[in-house]
């Protein structure tokens, strides 16, 4: 039987999804049945959610658990009382941070995802148009670009720009592959003033023919063999061109993102 | 003096900075100097963060902050060794998870954000294409929408598009409104059966005025005349059709899409 866990806030929630899911993908082949209770701000909210943890706890038998990021100790014990397990995300952190920074926490809700920075909005909001404007090498003029993506279609490449982009302000482009380049063996000269800040994707052959299906079904761009044409060509350019590359066919995209950044020496923080 | 902070992990370091971001946000008038440290899998690496943790000590006079996930236990000693705090993430709730659960944890590397469901892959990628393809009023086909942003031009509905698409799987369109639809203060017929999946965004006008004069500098569109006219036009029509709505500008994206699925009772997980 499925455990079921409650992320509870008193903000977003994205900080107790975050760390909950961490610590339980630490415990292989168990899985949960995860809710996420936002915005639990007053003592009606948690009195609410601590009956739906109980009812949920009476029916089903098994204890359900908590990871909890409301900062309101109040809060906290309305919502403990419905008999839950707690596991309170800051409550480790905060004795030792206060010795060490000599200053006392200040017991506000946690606007960590919520207060707005104008400059940083600006910076994601901007990354992001540029992003969305350089995709699919619609738009040429890379002089701005952080770095280029660079890759065969459907390998990843929008997907873990338009993520770069919201999360770390960093503006990505994006150049598809054409069977112009890929029977040239060439880089595109508007791609080659630019050589230092060129990463490559890639993919298995079997899985890009599947993600292809989906899109256009029984195209030959969808065949294993077009496929396999296109990925062989491409990863032969990107070893004679020096372009770092990534299969990607076994990483989410922020570990994608990541890795490109840790390629490029980049270690700009999170938004 | 800022202090220097490390989020060290053997994984994206993706945890470490948002429990990191969220705890040191509760020390309200402090600013931290962030570094990340990803993918510390073994002693070579994390001897080298050590030596760079512990040459900032020396320079700084300051304790860094570590702020770890990685699992190894090794590893975090040999970190630790650098002499700074050492804030582990999961330490604290790995016993009475075990003892609850019944089971141990696996001790591998933190894969939360590292390993790929394809399901999941797929439903990210294609409620992204979604988001992508019924951006700005382009594709009119709202039938498979989870839901529909409405507001005028740059009042944010694209970033939140994406996002809830990048992390939810939610297919979100967004429709900007037209002057014409402000003039004649109704819905237009194609939103009209989408009735209860709409929801408004709208910002100040002083702010909207900013964003659009960094886009077009000089217009019309971008006078505080024109934004505040549009924007009281929008709140009219947003009321009288029964819209909700939220005013995004001290909001930041995470909070806008938290809050939208509350409205809408949507409590999908993140990916």
């Amino acid at each position: 039987m499925q455990r079921t866990v409650f992320f509870i806030s008193d903000s977003t929630g994205i900080t107790a999804e975050t760390i909950g899911n961490s610590i339980l993908a630490q415990f292989e082949g168990l899985s949960f049945d995860k809710h996420r209770l936002p915005f639990i701000d007053d003592a009606h909210k948690a009195e609410a959610a601590a009956l739906r943890i109980k009812t949920h706890y009476a029916k089903s038998g098994e204890r359900p658990i908590v990871v909890n990021t409301m900062a309101d100790r109040a809060l906290c014990e309305i919502v403990a009382a419905s008999g839950a397990l707690m596991l309170d995300v800051f409550a480790p952190f905060i004795g030792p941070l206060e010795t060490e920074l000599g200053a006392k926490r200040s017991g506000a809700v946690n606007r960590s995802h919520g207060l707005v920075d104008f400059d940083k909005y600006e910076a994601r909001i901007n990354a992001t148009n540029y992003a969305l404007s350089h995709d699919d090498g619609i738009d040429v003029d890379y002089a701005q670009a952080d770095l280029i993506l660079v890759g065969v279609s459907r390998s990843g490449k929008t997907p873990t720009c338009l993520y770069m982009a919201l999360h770390y302000g960093v503006s990505a482009a994006n150049y598809p592959l054409t069977d112009e380049d890929l029977e040239k063996l060439e880089l595109p000269a508007r791609l080659r003033p630019y050589r230092d800040r060129l990463f490559g994707l890639t993919i298995e052959p079997e899985r890009l023919a599947q993600i292809r299906e989906q899109r256009r079904a029984g195209s030959r761009y969808a065949t294993l063999k077009q496929c396999r044409w296109e990925l062989e060509q491409a990863d032969r350019l990107m070893r004679q061109s020096g372009i770092p590359f990534l299969n990607t066919t076994h990483v989410s995209i922020e570990e994608i993102a990541s890795k490109i950044f840790a390629s490029f020496g980049i270690e700009r923080t999170m938004f």
